[in-house]
């Protein structure tokens, strides 16, 4: 069943290009990772990798050998054909893998030929607004859900909840879980400073496992100033003298606005975290 | 940001194939139906485009100009490449909206040029097992989620859904919503025969808004016998005399155990609803 007609846009297609009757593009079945790359080196690489590991086994997908050279290999050939237009500074390299193609249905296929994409594309950090946030009502995240800790392509609910945000006058979405406290932004991890203390919520809030998340607790940790995990509430955000996201891309980022409040124009918290992201190789 | 190179399981495209860097496939962002096509017909094929034309809206996608015109000539086309090689008396007529390449992340494009994809599929309905289903703990069903209403391609927790129902020994899975009620199955909606009444969980419990329920809803109105909309608990599947699915492809399916309990084997009122979809043209 990998093959097949495929009529797209008004072409017929005998024989499918590919990825287009893949489970990935069908079904979202799919995992993704995307990694910083700082003047041609990816930063924190083997902890994306990591993920997309644990999830994959997680998630059933057929185990993934040699993940690291393939995707070294698929990083030095777009870093050669991007050359070729001058690669700027940063880069944003996408790694998506897809459950490959398979017969009609919800049931995962008997033999399974996972795809392994990237895609290496320009980022300019300046052009991605994080100044300000909105406190969503829906999509709401259930703690229980076995995917929220999965980075998977099944993302619509993340962009419903940016759409919000940007019909609420703000730049990203902060999301609940049923339960009402806070879980985590639409793109990033979700941090404040409270009381003096350092909190984020714990991944049983139904949150993920942000590789940043996790370089800002160890370095908090390696500080002697141990980030809280703990569930955050709106209670808190009104109380903190910092709010900040983080995500591989923007690294640490202090928001200025919540729900039209603003915050401290100071961060120093934050700043010491995004200058020691800054300072990976 | 439509083209760019892609590198795809060890292969170096300078030009990225079509859809492989589509908002459909990175991000699960679209929209799919699934047509029964019987001796070349598509079966309630209007009311299947007027389900995703609303969805399209609701999700911010563009204006879908002559989607009837479009996708009618879509299945000629495939229609005419399938007969080559002989075409069974059922298919399955898959057409998938996504919303079309755009920049990282995940904000709508300013521009957006969604892709309509089609294809056409032999379809077995034996080869469908629906004898046994089993109601699962997680994923659960956020009635309040906006996108619950909506049939899109972000499906992973449908497919998470029958896997957990597979480990159980089950070919379906029924999923609870977050307060405890049943919603519906993992690729259909959910009915019983509660003390001589169908019942089916109204749509605002999470369900999806199924083009077959619709019309076992409207059929059994016609015969003077309205099913009632209402939360449905374990407690009713326990004392239901029947137990069906309803999807387009399977049409109306009476399970047989549920949770490893057997069902009877007598199901007048299926039965009868499912001739009446068969006898559809």
């Amino acid at each position: 069943m990998t093959g097949g007609a495929l009529w797209l846009n008004g072409t017929l297609y005998d024989e499918a290009p590919p990825l287009s009757r893949d489970r990935g593009l069908l079904l979202g079945d799919g995992l993704f990772e995307t990694v910083l790359v700082r003047r041609g080196s990816p930063i924190l690489l083997s902890e994306h990798l990591d993920r997309m590991r644990r999830s994959a086994a997680a998630l059933s997908f057929p185990p993934l050998p040699a993940l690291e050279e393939r995707l070294g290999s698929a990083l030095e050939d777009l870093f050669a054909s991007a050359e070729e237009s001058g690669s700027p500074p940063l880069m944003a390299f996408r790694v998506t893998l897809t459950r490959g193609p398979g017969p009609r249905g919800l049931a995962l296929p008997a033999t399974q030929e996972a795809s392994l994409c990237a895609q290496l594309d320009p980022y300019d950090p300046a052009a991605v607004s994080t100044e300000s946030a909105a406190v969503i009502e829906a999509p709401r995240i259930d703690p229980l859900d076995p995917l929220a800790s999965h980075k998977t392509t099944s993302a619509l609910r993340w962009i419903f909840a940016r759409r919000a945000a940007r019909a609420a006058g703000a730049d990203v979405a902060i999301l609940r879980t049923i339960d009402g406290d806070l879980a985590e932004a639409d793109f990033a991890n979700l941090f404040a400073v409270v009381d003096g203390r350092v909190v984020t919520p714990p991944l049983d809030r139904g949150v993920l496992p942000g590789v940043t998340r996790a370089f800002v607790l160890h370095r908090l940790s390696e500080e002697s100033r141990p980030g809280d995990e703990r569930p955050l509430h709106a209670a808190d955000l009104c109380r903190a003298s910092e709010i900040f996201l983080t995500s591989s891309l923007v690294g640490v980022r202090s928001l200025r606005r919540v729900d039209g409040k603003p915050l401290s124009e100071s961060s120093p918290v934050a700043d010491v975290l995004a200058a020691a992201y800054e300072a990976l190789v």
